[in-house]
């Protein structure tokens, strides 16, 4: 699948901003003549080797652009696999700008988004598991998910896939085996040995997919949603909660639903804390079938608080609570406004958003639920398409257990075996389609 | 003023955000220790020459954090004169903090505000006036400011310094050659050549000087403000001028003052449109002295328009036109409106805010206003350190011309010679002072 591009790209892979320095990566087969015609230094970029660095000026007709520096990348030991050369500027608005408008006029184009890793797939660099790992790593919100991502690229999960491959090629050599010695009649030993390597072929998938609902948590945040009456105190737990949380993640993108969502850090693990303002707008709250938005945010949530307000009554919220218990997984009572009354017995849930009496008991609650996602061996980052895939292999298999238990001939398991293997390689990008590969790519941005 | 630094700095050096790349840099005699613990490649950098990339990991006890790039510039060929390693390592907020959190527990520290900039300073990679020139052109908001302090860079300012340093010494000679001869009574007919020469040396430095103005309009962008009565349609002027205009650089920081600056760009010169809306709040518009707010606006604007509303009357803000223009240059009477009336004769002057009717004529009129100060061979960039110390060494120069006709001994214009010296130094900062080079510095961000 050798992909020769003609097109030389060429765009800034530094995040635009005031600062010391500016990269910006242009790669194709003119890539070298287009730096020779506004570079000058000690000696020519096309004189040079591979893999080092050179001091000089960008000129444009004359004009002096900026000093700079020239890393040089030649092919195929690059990114792209193409020739890169890389532009060390200053930073800020202009200068960058004014490199990239010359090298657009001495030949190179605008990239599409993700064109630059889109075509360090297409010349053998990375599969389509390690692209997805480098838009992973890049917009990771965490430790745990940049260190998974960051294994991803380098193949944790290209490996385990060639190991399920390896054992879909052993089924298939059993099948080869009993064809071969089908006259002397050996057939159902082999068949319980083909049923016996399936399941535990299927097993294998099983195990690989037990990281999906990890993954999801690992890469966007433990979600953590607070409902509750109108003034309860949703929003000063909300607050208090985030008051004291490290925000070292400080420009991620917000929603802009009509609820508040916010990253709080414990020891490192993102909690996405969830103030459900949609229920403060209606008097309807028992009928919670009928609220689509706190539908939509309960989904999602991996624990959720029914907040009360104990000066009222502490079974005041009972009703709230039973119904949203019966529907969902770990949802919890937390008793606000302790400060206003006398109590005989407390726990970890009961607490004053107000004076932050328990709020740090309610931390720890928090992290003992969300750790378990984030320390559980995992390590793998599995997004929706492996899911699917995973699921259609699995589903590949087990109609070749069918198959095979029906005892109709090999060739047609092998029929089955063989979607499994294509299966595999849509994960992986051996056998891709243009659909596919385009959805993966838009999600990333031009210099990349 | 060779400085040995023995703290080995490290900070991120591109712009924080989501992107391709981001790049790390670390400068001081333990860069290359650091990174060899921490970095796995096929050579140790230790091993590697200066100018040199390696593609590997960083690894932090076993744990892989990122696939990198290490670019080597071994002492003195560096960016700070030290050894400097610079690490390509993902984009986004996590990974380049992980990558910084290592360095820092193998015994790199956090550098002060520039001061990777300040040790090429210290280390005489760059004199004051380049460093200056380093801030300039991250923070430049036009190519006209950026191609200047590009060129100030690479020293266009500091050769024109050594220029009069050279023209000090040339009188300094002359001095010498009369001391000498003293005995042989040539004195006058010397004196004659060190006046003159002492007068053409006072011309330079105002020919220096005469950048000044422009400088600062080069800097900040062409400055018109927009005054007038209430009413008189100047914030839809204000939006009019913005809408039509192209603005590429959409993240300079505004001012949180009472008025709104808004930046516009014509041939890509800067303009920045000021709308006074500190006129619109008070009825003593009149008494523009006491309007502190306006006062300010208008002191700094380079062109001024008042607005009046000729649907009232053509000579409505004729006293508010009268009472600036006797205090401000450059100030003119628009007459907005006119889609409101019949007019015989119009002007460049004349315009509706509402339909765009004369619209594009006025920005005319403001870039061929705006463009002189673009275009008059300006080619320095100078600040108001500048400004000062050319002053005092034209103080010094006219305090020898006075000493020379008091007829005092030329020991004593000796000294006032070597105050004009000592001054230069200050602008290239080969004798500096702490205070100033902190100054100096303290505008720069961590990672330059």
């Amino acid at each position: 699948m050798k992909n020769t591009l003609s097109n030389t790209i060429a765009a800034l892979a530094t995040a635009p901003g005031i600062s010391g320095l500016a990269v910006i990566r242009l790669s194709g087969n003119e890539a070298i003549d287009i730096i020779d015609l506004c570079f000058r230094g000690k000696t020519k970029i096309s004189k040079s080797k591979s893999h080092t660095i050179h001091y000089g000026q960008i000129i444009n007709s004359d004009i002096l652009i900026d000093t700079v520096t020239i890393s040089v990348f030649l092919a195929p030991n690059s990114y792209t696999g193409e020739d890169v050369i890389e532009i060390g500027c200053h930073g800020g608005f202009i200068i960058s700008n004014e490199i990239l408008e010359l090298l657009y006029k001495l030949g190179a184009i605008v990239p599409e988004a993700g064109e630059f890793t889109k075509r360090a797939f297409l010349n053998n660099k990375l599969d389509l598991t390690q692209v997805e790992a480098v838009a992973d790593l890049i917009h990771s919100i965490s430790k745990p998910s940049a260190q998974l991502s960051a294994r991803q690229l380098i193949g944790s999960f290209s490996k385990r896939l060639s190991e399920l491959r390896q054992q879909l090629l052993d089924i298939a050599g059993f099948l080869e085996l009993e064809i071969d010695f089908a006259e002397e009649d050996i057939q159902f030993l082999e068949r319980d040995k083909i049923n016996s390597k399936i399941k535990s072929t299927i097993n294998y998938c099983n195990e690989l997919l037990s990281s999906y609902k990890s993954s999801n948590i690992i890469k966007t945040g433990f979600y953590v949603s607070i409902v509750g009456y109108p003034n309860s105190g949703k929003s000063s737990l909300f607050n208090s909660l985030l008051k004291k949380g490290r925000a070292i993640v400080s420009d991620i993108e917000g929603t802009t639903r009509d609820y508040l969502e916010e990253y709080l850090y414990i020891n490192d693990i993102p909690i996405k804390i969830v103030d459900t303002a949609g229920l403060r707008d209606t008097n309807n709250i028992v009928e919670i079938e009928g609220i689509k938005l706190v539908e939509d945010v309960l989904q999602q949530s991996n624990l959720i608080f029914v907040l009360n307000d104990i000066s009222e009554s502490k079974n005041n919220s009972d009703s709230l609570y039973n119904s949203i218990s019966n529907k969902y997984e770990n949802v919890y009572l937390l008793q606000n406004k302790i400060d206003l009354i006398t109590l005989s017995n407390t726990n970890d849930l009961f607490l004053s958003a107000k004076t932050g009496q328990g709020i740090s008991n309610l931390k720890e609650f928090i992290y003992n639920n969300a750790k378990i996602s984030f320390q559980r061996g995992n390590d793998l980052l599995l997004n929706d398409r492996h899911y699917y895939l995973l699921n259609n292999i699995i589903d590949n298999l087990n109609q070749a257990l069918n198959t095979l238990n029906s005892e109709f001939e090999n060739e047609i398991i092998a029929i089955d075996l063989k979607d499994a293997i294509i299966n595999i390689g849509k994960i992986t990008g051996e056998t891709w389609s243009e659909e596919v590969i385009n959805n993966i790519f838009s999600t990333f941005c031009i210099g990349k």
